[in-house]
C-alpha cells in the first residue's frame, strides 16, 4: 500500500495526551466557573449559512472566513461565537428567558496568514448576558467577579482586571468637540501600552487631525492613574460638562463600588482609562485582563457592554455584556513560557493494574473495584516481560502501578508501587483506593497554571 | 437596517438551553466513564488535508464529505473520528505509549440528504485502544465493561451488549467454501433483524449465489440462540474444522468468560451470531448495543477489533479495538421518544437571588457566599415588579428563588422559596446552601434517560 505522509495542517493545534489533559482541565474550570454564575451551556453549529454569518460583513472577516458551497448552499464556518449567539437569540427569541445568560466554549475559524502562535482553528470561551430591551448595570458589575474566580481557579493570583467605560470616553471626546473623531482617537489610544505616549500624541495630531491643545487634554486624561478611588475622584472633576460622560461615570462607580461584595480584591482590579477595545461595538463598560508578570501576552480575557447584539436578525434592541477568552492562544503562550503545571493531573489514569499471574480474573475484579471507588484505572493486558510492563507504566506517566501476583491474590491484597518514589506497599483494594484517591484529589486541586 | 431572517441550516442540531443541559450531562457521563478506564481525552482538528482524510477514498465518503479550497490548500472536514485517529497515531507514533487509549467526543460532518433524524453535523463519542504490532484479547474483553458502566451511568438497565467475532464468521464461511463471498453474505446476514430470515435466505441464494444447502447451513448457524454458555457450546460443535474459526471461538470465550469479573451481568450481554457490522474493517470481536424496549432505534453503540488502523499513513501494523456512539442521533431519538428525564438538572442555575432592596450589596455578597459553597447562582439585577421577577424565575426553571429584603438583611438571613412546591423558609446563607446542594446532588444523580 502506498503511504501518504501524515500531517496536521499549519495553524491547527493538535496536542499530545499530557498537554491535552491540561487543556481539558482548563476547559473544566471554565465550564464549572461559568456555571456557578448561572450561565447555560450553549452549542451552535460550526457551519452556518454564509449570508447570515456575513450579515455585518466587510474587512478582515470576509477575507479570513472559510466559505464554500455544498450543493446549492453557500456555507461558512463561524469566525467567532458572537455572531452565532446573535442568530440564536434572534431565532429563538420567543423561547428564551431574558436576561439570557449563556456560555459557549467552541472552535472558531479564521484563515489568517500562518505564523507562530497564530491559529486558524481555535477555541473561544465566551459568556454573554443578553437583555430584552434593557439590561441592568449590575450585570456589568458582576463580570469582574466571574473573571476573578476563573483566573483564581486556574491557579493565578498575579493578574489584573482592567475596566473602563466607553461612555466616559465618548463623553470626554464630546467635551472636546471631537465626537466624530472619537473612533480614530480611541483606536490610537488603545495602542498606548504598545507604542508609548509620544507616538500616540504624534498620531493624534498628525493622522487624526486633533489640535495640539486637545491632544494634550487627551494625554492628560489618559494619564489619570492610581487607586480606583483616586481615578474616580479625578473623573469627578469632569462631571457636569457632558451628560453621556456623567452616565458613564455613574456606571463606572456602580461597577467599582461592589467589588468587595463580589469578592474581587482591589489589587486584582483597576479602572484604566486607556482601555477602549478597538471595536465600535461596545457602548459601556469594557474589560481587559492581563497577567501582571507577563504583560507581553496582552489581554487574555476581554469584552464589554454592547447595545444591540442582533440588529441584523431581529427588530428588537437586545443589549448585553460579554467576555471572551482566546483559549487556544492562551494555552499556547502558557505552554511556550513553561507556565503549565506538569504536576497537574496530566496522566490518563491514576493507576495501571498489571496482572502478574496467567489468569487475569483477579486483576480484572480489582480494576473494577477501584473504578467503582472513583480511581481511573488502566488494565494492562499485554504479554510482556516485567521490565517492559514497568517501562510502559513510566512512559504513560501514571503515578501508581498495582501488581497482582499469586501471593497477593492468596492474601487478598495487592502491591501498590508509587512510581515517583519507588515505594511499594502491599494493601487491600480498599486501602489502595484510599491511597490513590488522596493523591488524585491533590493533583486535581493543584494549580493548572504556575506563576513564576 | 435590513433584517436577514435568522435560520439554522437543515441537518444541524441546535438545542434550547434545557435540552442542551441534558446533552451536556450525557457528555459529562461519557467523559467520566471513559476516563475511569484510562482513556486519554484527545482533540484533533475539524479540518484536515483532503488528501489525507480521503486516503482510503471511495464510495459514500467522497460524495458526502465537505471539501473545499482555501488559498492553495485542498481541505476537508472530518467525517468520522477514526481517520483522524489513524493520522494522529501515525504522526505521533514515536511520542505515544502503546497500547494507546484515547477517547474523543467531537463533531463530524457528512453532507447526507437531509431527512428527519439525520444530521449533517453530529457528535461521535469514540474510544479506541491501539496496540503496536500486537494487542491482547483482554482489551476486547474489557470493552463491554465500558459500555455497561456508561449506559448504567445514563440511567439505563434495559439494554443489551451483543457480541460476535468476525473470525468465527470467516472461519465458518471458509468451512462452507464460501470465503470469497463472505463479505456479501455477512452484509446480508446483518439485515436479519430488519428483513427476517426468509428474505435473507432468498438474497443469499438469488443474489449472492450461495447453494441452497449452504444457505440452509448459514440460516441454521445464524439461528443458534440461548444463554452465552448455550451458544458457546453449540459453536464447539464446529471446532476442529477451520483454524480461523477455532481462534475466533477462543477469543469469544475469552471475551465472555470474564464478564462477571468485569461487572457485566449476564442479562446485559449476549453472544449474537447474526452481528457482523457491515464493514470490511473489523477482524475480531464486534459489538452492538441495543435498548431492549426500543429495538427500532437500532444499535446505539457499535464497534470492534481491527488489525490495521493506520496502514495508509505508516508502515507499521497497529491493531486496535474501538467503539463509537452516534451521540447526536441518540440524543435526538431519546428526546423524540420522550425518554430524556426532565427532572435531571436541566436548569442553568440552582437558585436565583432576587434583591428586594434598592441597594444590591447584600444580595451580591449572598450570591458569592452560595457560589463559594458550590451553588450555581444567578443574580437578578433587573428593575422589575416582584411578579415579573418571579415569573422570570419560573421561566428559567430554577428550583429555588432566594429573596433578600431589608427584614432578611437585618436578621442576617434570606428567604428561600422552593418554586416547585411554593414552600418558603427563612434561613441563614449556610442553611440555604445546604438545602439547595442536597437538592442539586439529587438532580445530578437522577438518571438522564428514563426507561419506559
Amino acid at each position: 500500500m502506498d503511504i501518504i505522509k501524515p500531517r496536521t495542517l499549519s495553524g491547527f493545534m493538535e496536542l499530545l495526551p499530557g498537554k491535552q489533559a491540561q487543556m481539558e482541565r482548563m476547559m473544566e474550570i471554565l465550564r464549572k466557573t461559568y456555571s456557578l454564575y448561572g450561565f447555560a451551556p450553549l452549542d451552535t453549529p460550526v457551519i452556518e449559512d454564509a449570508q447570515i454569518l456575513l450579515a455585518k460583513g466587510g474587512g478582515e472577516t470576509e477575507k479570513q472566513i472559510y466559505r464554500f458551497s455544498k450543493g446549492d448552499s453557500d456555507l461558512a464556518m463561524r469566525f467567532d461565537l458572537t455572531v452565532p449567539l446573535a442568530k440564536y437569540v434572534a431565532l429563538h427569541y420567543g423561547e428564551l428567558a431574558f436576561p439570557f445568560r449563556r456560555y459557549q466554549i467552541g472552535k472558531v475559524y479564521r484563515g489568517e496568514r500562518a505564523q507562530r502562535g497564530r491559529f486558524r482553528e481555535f477555541y473561544q470561551a465566551d459568556i454573554d448576558i443578553v437583555g430584552d430591551g434593557k439590561l441592568d448595570i449590575l450585570n456589568e458589575a458582576e463580570i469582574p467577579s466571574v473573571i476573578y474566580r476563573l483566573f483564581r481557579g486556574f491557579g493565578l493570583t498575579r493578574f489584573q482586571i482592567r475596566v473602563n467605560n466607553r461612555k466616559v470616553l465618548n463623553g470626554f471626546y464630546s467635551m472636546l468637540g471631537l465626537s466624530e473623531k472619537s473612533g480614530d482617537i480611541m483606536r490610537t489610544a488603545d495602542k498606548l501600552d504598545k507604542i508609548g505616549p509620544e507616538k500616540v500624541r504624534a498620531i493624534l495630531v498628525d493622522d487624526c487631525g486633533v489640535s495640539a491643545q486637545a491632544a494634550d487634554e487627551i494625554m492628560s486624561f489618559m494619564s489619570i492613574k492610581g487607586s480606583n478611588a483616586d481615578v474616580l475622584a479625578a473623573l469627578e472633576g469632569y462631571r457636569g460638562k457632558d451628560p453621556v460622560f456623567d452616565t458613564g461615570l455613574d456606571e463606572l462607580r456602580a461597577v467599582t463600588e461592589n467589588l468587595a461584595a463580589f469578592g474581587v480584591p482591589e489589587e486584582n482590579f483597576a479602572v484604566d482609562l486607556t482601555i477602549a477595545r478597538g471595536l465600535d461595538y461596545y457602548t459601556g463598560t469594557v474589560y481587559e485582563t492581563t497577567l501582571l508578570d507577563h504583560p507581553e501576552i496582552g489581554s487574555v480575557c476581554s469584552g464589554g457592554r454592547y447595545d444591540n447584539l442582533a440588529g441584523y436578525y431581529i427588530d428588537k434592541p437586545l443589549p448585553g455584556v460579554g467576555i471572551s477568552i482566546g483559549l487556544t492562544r492562551l494555552f499556547y503562550v502558557l505552554d511556550e513560557q513553561g507556565l503549565l503545571n506538569p504536576a497537574a493531573h496530566s496522566a490518563s489514569a491514576d493507576a495501571l493494574v498489571i496482572p502478574m499471574s496467567p489468569e487475569p480474573t483477579a486483576a480484572i475484579a480489582l480494576a473494577e473495584k477501584l473504578r467503582a471507588a472513583g480511581v481511573r484505572v488502566q488494565l494492562y493486558g499485554e504479554q510482556k516481560k516485567f521490565k517492559q510492563k514497568m517501562s510502559y507504566a513510566d512512559k504513560l506517566g501514571v503515578p501508581y502501578a498495582i501488581l497482582l501476583g499469586e501471593d497477593e491474590i492468596n492474601a487478598g491484597k495487592c502491591s501498590v508501587k508509587d512510581l515517583r518514589t519507588g515505594v511499594q506497599v502491599t494493601v487491600t483494594a480498599e486501602e489502595a483506593a484510599e491511597l490513590i484517591l488522596a493523591d488524585k484529589l491533590a493533583a486535581e486541586n493543584a494549580p493548572v497554571i504556575l506563576e513564576k
